[in-house]
Order: C-alpha cells, then sequence, then structure tokens
C-alpha cells in the first residue's frame, strides 16, 4: 500500500494540493487496506502532500484499525473530543485539501471551515484506481470467474412458477458460497420486468416462455468485484420479434468487445456497439451507457459513455453491457467484465452469451 | 409520508431554509419511503420550503422509484444530461439550500457552486426524526423483539471450540431468520477481545472459561434497526474479579433504566451510570459514551453522552450500554434499546442481562 500513497502524494504535489482527506470507503481501503465502517465517529486518512500519512480515529476504532493491518500512525481522540481539531493540528489552516468524492457532507463543511480550500480527491486518485496492477487484475479475474460459476448453476434455481424473489435469494446465496464476502446486487428481471435495467427482484412469478434477464454481483475477500449479466429463457419459447433484437444485441456486444484495446477511447466503445443496434432499428431501445469501470467499486472510472474521449491504458477494467428494453415485454442485457492488457483485451466472463434455455 | 415533508417544510421556513437536498440515504427513505441504492448518479429529493417536493433521478431509477410507492413527483434525466442543471432549474440560484448529513461531497461542491449557501440538514431533520410515532415505536419494537430471540437462541452457536468468526456466521443467518431484512453488525468478542468494544468477529477459538460479549443488531422490512448486547459465559468459571465487575456493570446499567424518562437530560442518563461505577472504582474502564439514537438508523440522535443537554421527550428511542474494559484480558457491556413514554421509559429489550452461562 505504500506505494499507493507515495503516488497519490506525486500527484497532490503535482496539482498544488497540500493534503488528502479520506474517509471510510472505497479510497481509504485502496490506500492502506483498511475496511472501515461508516460510523458517525469521524475516521479519516490524512496524507499530506510532503510527510507520512495519519489515520486519524476514534480511540474505540484503534483495535480495529491495528487489526486491519495499517502501515500508517494512528492518532486517537476521545469520546468529547474535537476530531476536526485533531485532522487541523496536523495541517496548516492555509492548506489546499482534497477530499475523497463520497466524504459525508456533515465533515466536508466542517474541513471548509478548518481549511481555506477544499476540492475534490476524486480526480486525482481515479488516475491511480483505473490503472489496475497485475494483483488488482488476478483479484478482478478471481471475482469474474467466482460469478461465473454463479451464473452455471442458475438451472438450479430459475424455472417457471417460481418467484424473482425466491431465485434471488438462492443466487445470493451462491455468490457467497462460490467466492465472495459480500452480495452486492441480484437482478433478476422476468417477462416485463426485464425492460427496468436496474429492476431488482419482486413477486412476480415466472411464467414459462418469460426472457429472464439475470445481472448479478458480489465482492470478494480481496475486496474486488464481479458483476456479470446473462440472459436466460425459462422454457417454452420466446417471441420471434425477442430473438430478433437478442441476436442483433450479441453481434453489439461482441464487436465492442473486439474493439476494445489500449489506444481507443472510451466513447467510441459506446459508439461502436450502439451503432450495430441502430443499423438493425434498434437503437432507441439502447437506453443506458454501455459500461463503467469496476475494482474496489462495482461502478468506478472509467465510464464508457459518449462524451468520455478518455483513451483507454493497459490495466483499466470496465463492464461492457448493451443492452434492448421494449417497456412493457421484455428486456435483454450481456454484461462481460474486461481488462485492457498491454495490447488486447482479457475478458473475465466467460460463461455462453447466447441466450440459455433452462 | 405526507406528514413527514409538511413537517420539514414548516422547519424550513422557520430557519429561513429554501429547500432541502436529500439524497440517497436514510432521510430519504424516512421523508418518503424510498430505499433507493447509493449510485453514482444522482437521485436527490428536492423539498422547497413552499411548494411540492420533486424527485430528481436517473431515468434508469423511474421504475424502482415507483415501485416504492413515492408519493412525489419524479423528474427524470438521462445518461448524458446534467442532473445539476435540473435541480438548478427547480430553485432560485440564490437559495439557501440544507443538504443531507451523508450527502456525498461531490454532490455537495456541485451544489455549492450552484447555489448561495449550502447548509446541512441534519439538524433540522433530527427534530423530526428523533421523535418516532406510535409507528415506528413499534417497528423498533418489533425489532427488539426480533433480536431477543436472536440471543435466546445463543446456546445453539456459542461454545468452547468454535472460533468467533463461526459463531458470527451462525448468529447473522438467525438474525434473517428471527424477523430482520438485513444484517448490520455482529460482535462476537471473546476473551480479552471483548475488551475493544468495537471488535467483530476474528479466527480466535472459544476457550471455556471466555466471558464473551454478544452485540448484535439488523434491520427490519419496515426499515428500522435493532441493537442489542448480552453477555455469556462459554461454560466454566469466569474470573472472580470480573463477576465483581459485572455486578457493578449491572447495577449501573439498572440505575440508567430507572433514570431514564421524559424530562431529564440525554448527558444526566450517562452520568447517572458513570458514578456507580465511579464509586466502585471501575469508572477508568468505562470508556465510552452510555448510548446512541435508534431508528431507520443505528446511530442516530440523540446522543446519550457528556455534554449533550438535550431534555428527553416521548418518543425519543436510544440505546443504554455502559460497559467496562480491561485491555488485554475481557470487556463487558450491557445494552438495551429504550423509547421514552408520556411519562417514562419502555424498554424494548427484554431478556436476562445477567451473565448467561452456556
Amino acid at each position: 500500500m505504500t506505494s499507493r500513497w507515495t503516488r497519490a502524494q506525486d500527484l497532490a504535489r503535482s496539482r498544488s494540493v497540500g493534503a488528502l482527506l479520506i474517509t471510510p470507503g472505497a479510497d481509504l481501503r485502496y490506500l492502506t487496506g483498511y475496511h472501515a465502517k461508516p460510523l458517525e465517529r469521524l475516521t479519516c486518512l490524512v496524507v499530506p502532500a510532503d510527510g507520512d500519512p495519519v489515520l486519524v480515529a476514534p480511540a474505540l476504532e484503534r483495535a480495529a484499525a491495528e487489526a486491519s493491518g495499517v502501515e500508517v500512525e494512528i492518532a486517537t481522540f476521545g469520546e468529547t473530543d474535537d476530531p476536526y481539531a485533531l485532522v487541523g493540528s496536523l495541517l496548516p489552516a492555509d492548506a489546499v485539501v482534497a477530499v475523497d468524492n463520497q466524504m459525508w457532507a456533515e465533515r466536508v463543511l466542517a474541513f471548509q471551515r478548518r481549511f481555506a480550500d477544499v476540492r475534490l480527491a476524486g480526480p486525482l486518485l481515479a488516475e491511480l484506481r483505473m490503472r489496475k496492477d497485475p494483483h488488482e487484475v488476478a483479484a478482478l479475474r478471481d471475482a469474474g470467474a467466482a460469478i461465473d460459476r454463479v451464473h452455471q448453476r442458475m438451472g438450479e434455481w430459475l424455472r417457471p412458477g417460481r418467484t424473482e424473489r425466491e431465485v434471488g435469494a438462492d443466487i445470493g446465496r451462491a455468490i457467497l458460497e462460490e467466492g465472495h464476502e459480500q452480495v452486492d446486487f441480484v437482478i433478476v428481471g422476468s417477462g416485463p420486468n426485464g425492460a427496468s435495467p436496474h429492476h431488482e427482484v419482486s413477486d412476480r412469478v415466472i411464467q414459462e416462455g418469460d426472457p429472464v434477464v439475470v445481472d448479478i454481483g458480489g465482492t470478494n475477500a480481496a475486496g474486488y468485484c464481479s458483476d456479470c449479466t446473462r440472459n436466460y429463457l425459462a422454457g417454452g419459447t420466446a417471441p420471434r420479434e425477442y430473438l430478433d433484437a437478442y441476436a442483433v444485441l450479441e453481434e453489439a456486444q461482441q464487436v465492442q468487445r473486439e474493439h476494445a484495446r489500449p489506444g481507443v477511447t472510451a466513447e467510441s466503445v459506446d459508439a461502436v456497439g450502439r451503432q450495430v443496434l441502430a443499423d438493425a432499428g434498434l437503437g432507441d431501445l439502447f437506453i443506458h451507457r454501455t459500461g463503467h469501470g469496476i475494482g474496489t467499486e462495482t461502478h468506478e472510472e472509467p465510464y464508457i459513455v459518449e462524451g468520455n474521449e478518455l483513451v483507454l491504458e493497459p490495466g483499466m477494467a470496465f463492464s461492457i453491457e448493451p443492452g434492448v428494453y421494449l417497456e412493457g415485454r421484455y428486456g435483454a442485457r450481456i454484461e462481460d467484465i474486461a481488462v485492457c492488457t498491454d495490447d488486447g483485451l482479457e475478458v473475465l466472463n466467460n460463461t455462453s452469451r447466447s441466450l440459455t434455455v433452462l
């Protein structure tokens, strides 16, 4: 972890930022390995641009912080002490500080009262977090293989007559069994529910012939996330129109996988898939961006979306998940996590992308 | 829910706040019933001091928001639209806005660029959330009974030779089985691990004669939290010194329960328990505040801590959880959730507070 905050310090100096202030969340875990709970008592990693980082933490959390193996000095405060004064004592009042993008408002405003200039650390930290090192890629590969094993077992649970919620509960258990520490989300969108990309589960009973979108993910012990969508047919026969759209969607997603690599822009990956769907007259059914970066958060930079001119580099990991949605009838989405290699793309999800009849 | 935001509007007007801006979390759930996921795309309830609230949400989330039964107008934005411009279009640029205390920094700073004055909504919303109505008290009572049932089953899992982690996994399953939708935390602090109040679980094998602190909680379907600590002895005999301290702790917690009622201050509840321990020479071992409010969050206002001169009122719900901690040896903590009635206190946890030998 030392090299991570050393690089963060280099970036801070280059942007005239005097210190990073990082509260519990993905940034703190990335920089220190400490998976701290989001509590009302302040925990805050102070990373000065020059000098050693200090973890400011409640006295009650010292044992937990030490058990996590953080390699920085820990400065604690008692139940009736002011933690902001303690952070303030570590930095000059005219400091330019950069706070993690998800820091709570009550903390942001407290630091604004104490420091001259409060900015976001996100753009700076994204420069680091976006580029996965080989250990991180291995952790994402492990998460991808784990979620693939869950998809391969879908026939154990998904069948007509069961509710989405029942199937979802079984999937949740399997996400843990197959190598995650935490279930992040379970989407079982059957029939018309598949037309809402962020539907989760409902009490709808799955019908024979329903197309079902199953989009699932969790976090593994290393702290890295999985996210994979496959499409199932619960017996019976799907509508012709759906099958035709599905074939185009498969082609769009394949074109995107073949296009994505170091040197192309994030938005171009979105565009090449959108074009395939548009050429088939289905462009209006693809109502969301193509994808999101993934790492210690399910959704992080880089976003694969129109307007993002970022040029992809080796180590960047993201989802490729075009979809088609026909309101009131059905939806379909094919999603893989992929990571840029030195000269191409490694796809981390490898079960069949075709419609799987159960 | 309508009456809640109407009362929030009354408070906003009385404090010269032009609008509340509320992102996903406990405040949003309290005001609308919408249990929204914390996503990178902005979801924000806009509650003007005068006029109707509007939920600004990504187009992708409209179905989820509608399914949650929110009773406000929903204004959506597309994948490449600026959601802050949409919020801005609903309010004058010179508005004084109050944001939820846990709003992410990236949003706080975006709203600061757009509005004249950004404050915290927490103090205003705490006035509402602190005072539970009878439906909320019933939901807390239900959560309390559910966690009591888990404690009553402790003998099924807690015994010498098992690790804290194994016992904790069993407890987690039981928290769900006995009537929660979500496990919030599981602390199994055996022997010396009990001396760290926020220890969770470890691979330590529980030994015969270990005092074990078990502090557990979850959230029920209504969105309300449980939180209860009991102490167990895994067979064998506890040290004399521990048993003596435990007897004083029981007395301190009882004195606090007998003292707490409408009309006394939050800090006085802390003080009366601390005095019992101090009189027995154990004051230095009680290293944290007595308690925290509880509702749609496990920790919320009112805090039962020195310096909080708030006078308790009917409907206020909080934990009473004094503890004694001897570093490297053991700890003990007795915790109940209680709610102020019109003229006294209803305690929502009712299993034995004595040391339970398993």
